[in-house]
């Protein structure tokens, strides 16, 4: 029934490569299925002006997608002078998603700058995006504790993200540009390892639907967030 | 509990007044409690270039706070020469919500762009303009109908939202400024009149939430939005 | 004569609504017949950077039209990017004509910003925004004095604003829009009661006028500023 | 008593040298004493969108002063990305002065742009834009008569432009910048040929003055008008 | 003598890994050692304004490095709003060297964006951005020469760049960070296969060179550049 | 063989009239034929952030061509809210240069800025504007001396610029506008007096050339920057 031949409740293949580059205090490649995003975690020891003096540190990120990271070239954000809503409402995502299994007074007077770059889209990259940079952001923050510039681990959990959404009538999780085209709604959960829901931001366009159908998809999420938990966890061990 | 002294159930006064300008085709000032927006509805027989030559029309919206309608002077967006990122995440969601009500096809070969400028703020100002802004909005297909300009009605129901969240650990619906800055999570829900649902946001920094949890703030916004589709049928009588 | 059916020399009905919003140290809703301009005055302990060290105190204004509030939709200067120059030379010709009326020594190292945000236009907004704007300003000051933050009051008196033109061949007095768009000549008159002249804006794109044509407009103002003293006397009582 | 020792109704030397740009259809680099504008109009034959179909012509300016044409240098507005408040007033306000002398539809569907370029400021920089630009305007309108592009001369009448101010209590004409820095009150007079006002814009931040002062000034800038008329008459002769 | 142990006339090792992403017309990742740079030929059929009705096509490039391709990181163009100089300089050369080898007239009325996203920066991304851009841009050519789009070949040959400089007195081939951050003199040359040059850019900052030493560095480009050949000619095979 | 009628190694006149304005520390009016570039130098007491601390100073230059310097009118830079490539390439491009004669420890914590601000264009505007800035410099960096801020000369040699191209398969030095338009290939070279060379940009974008034909233009260069060197001396003496 899907495009893929997937079965509703299958995940795409998830691959994670970490120390994708060099300079980065964390990085990975991660991959759900055709969709890559490179992910790397920036620690500065300077935070942000309104944070002065309170001994907390800070989580933040930015995201784009290449210009042809998609089946036609979109116009680069740089050489247009802004960045779009959608861009900038992704990235606010990722970092509340990541903000809510950290523990800022733990951080120091640190700021993390995750930045998740789209180097090729098939649907799904917010939530790959929020996948990979809970590993690179754990990366970062063992370099900080094994160089003893901070004390205590300031990751709480992991956090994961999987989109899922109605295609023909039927719940799918993990849709892929062609579904992700087509669907009824659309919705992205952000799960915490353990059962905590972190964000929902489900969207029906034209479509609707009801309770029911807002906890089948939840469902479909924590099945998918716990394979994504598993790599992750394979990723930085 | 509640610093207003509501019951947690409780939504704060709604106010419609309807006509509240004299050149848009549709506008209302609308309050939840002190949160007033000021909407209004602009009617145009020219289309997005990519919806051209399909017979359909648009509906979008645009949302502004003015510099003091908060406790503090924020900087003018126009001054600063970019719209922030939550101002654009506002009115994007405003847009999609608008569109879940409405059949773009009868809609013809018009544009309806919802302006939304808060005059005061004092929490859910995106939910009341939502909710205002289907007001604005029916009166100004009333006037497309009146005229002749379209012939069926392309709005399909009733659109409108409200805030809830977990507040020193009670759910509570129509949160205000004190209750939203100390809330462990905070959730923006689209309703459909008849019990469809539109949009969900649900976010949780710091704290999280479990599947209860987002089933018990549902249906706190299930009351709130009846309350709200009481007072959109009678502003529009 | 006039479209309205007002004498050459009959100002529009003048409406003051003090305490508009509820945040700002001084705010109002000034009318001028249709036009409707909400006005706030924000009282910041900060100054401008060359004023430091100074002793003094600063006003200045900003200015705005909601887009819709004009009798077709004109693109939000936020989304545009920028504002226009139009917006530019009225947010500076409000600013200097509170600062004529200011002592700046005596308001101390504050600064006070006038927001003027046109929620309906039909002619005169910025003179209706300037003869607003003392009326907020004059409330913030009060504010100040009673919190004996400032020792003594730093207003010499009261400033006032209104718009003349030569309508069909004949001087008249606060033009609306219909007259404003078809007027030979048009200009602004900010006065100081007591009969001090703090601006004079006379345009003649097309047409054009002598000396006697210049005064006979400036005699028009004064009936109308001592209209609008009257007006703003009674507001703040 | 004037820095300078002119009388209080003397103005500085004027120059003006046509055809400084070899380029531009007309052109003239202009100096009231040590300020200095190169002045270039610049015939196109295409119009604004918004007069297309009327058979009518558009004149417009644009100004600018040099990153050092001022004592302590200011930053480049194109580098800075925007063009100031102060930019904007000056640049409508010079197109405003040639339309009052132009007849649009005599010009057919051409339109002018005049740049207006300070190479050295000492006051005035406005002033002797819009009489240099009288100059640049005539010079290509000869042009297109000469050629044939149109047929009949749209210019009605010479316009030019001259400051004057409150020095010390004395009312004087053409203020150097040490005059402008140090003037109770400024207003700037751009007169027609012939007696007719096109513009005043009189300002009095701090001080303020009364319907006589305001007369006596427009008396002084009478006469430095008739200078600069007889000026530009020997420059296009 | 070389920090990495390399002989002065040694380039570091070249990796061109092609269809590194899928959609694409053409794509590499490009390594220069740890320089590596994605690189993306996107087609489409439309041409800039200025070529229209000519018959001939175009070939331009975009240049970004992410924010932490570096040791430290940048701030992202697109969250600044806008292209540092260094960027459109380098943007403008990749564009002008692969047009150096292009029949833009044999193209045909298609235009060929150029995408270099450098991944990580080790000195020489622009050289690598050149080189790569040339297996990308062969990709694209073959696919529109497959699918009968074009006729004839407008590639007429290669293009490569490599960075050569003075370092410690010696003058080095293809210098990584740490050389470029020291060296005496830097010169990027663009060469065509057969010995022609394309584009040399030489600059000296503090120190300088004569006719000799930029001879001897045009010598050692040669060598790098045939290196370079071998590789690009390996990858499009 | 030239359009001008020159001989291929000939310059055009070259034509320097320094303090050209009165307020700039430095400047001078330049003139290669009808090019012509005012230049000045402003002197501040202040560096960049990056270099505090150092005890070094700076040297920088903007660019900048007056809308109607060329055949055509360009947008105004500072209305269209950037500066284009092209620009910021010619302005980094004019303060290597200068750097490159500087030594910026004698220079002490002082910034210069450069500013080139092309009237008229008629080719060669950025080899105009380097030669000139070195005599705008070397009149500032005199006053510096003179007054004492400084005890040593930072100025090492003298630097000039100038263009050659292959045009109609001859070598020639000091393109103008006509031959530029249509030469085969164009190279800048920035030579200081002595020989060496600061820095070369040779560009062939169509046609190439091979290493004989690069040392043939480097050669009509330094014919072309000893006349200017010989100009330069004279103006500064």
């Amino acid at each position: 029934m899907r495009p893929s031949g997937r079965a509703p409740d299958e995940m795409r293949a998830i691959s994670i490569e970490t120390h994708f580059t060099k300079h980065a205090e964390g990085s990975c490649l991660i991959g759900f299925g055709d969709t890559r995003v490179l992910v790397t975690a920036s620690v500065e020891d300077r935070i942000p002006p309104w944070l002065r003096g309170k001994g907390e540190g800070w989580v933040t990120a930015e995201y784009s997608m290449l210009p042809r990271a998609t089946h036609t070239r979109s116009q680069r954000e740089a050489a247009k002078g802004k960045q779009s809503g959608r861009t900038q409402e992704i990235q606010r995502l990722i970092g509340r998603s990541l903000r809510s299994v950290v523990d800022l007074k733990k951080l120091g007077e640190n700021q993390i700058t995750i930045d998740c770059d789209v180097l090729q889209a098939d649907g799904g990259t917010r939530t790959a995006a929020i996948s990979g940079a809970w590993v690179a952001l754990r990366l970062a923050v063992n370099g900080l504790l094994a160089s003893g510039a901070i004390k205590e681990d300031p990751i709480i959990g992991r956090v994961a993200a999987v989109s899922c959404g109605i295609f023909k009538g039927t719940p799918v999780l993990d849709l892929d540009y062609i579904e992700d085209s087509d669907a009824d709604a659309d919705a992205n959960f952000v799960l915490i390892e353990g059962g905590q829901i972190a964000e929902v931001q489900a969207t029906a366009e034209g479509a609707t639907y009801d309770e029911e159908g807002l906890l089948r998809l939840l469902r479909l999420a924590r099945m998918g967030t716990d394979r994504i938990f598993a790599a992750q966890a394979d990723a930085v061990k």
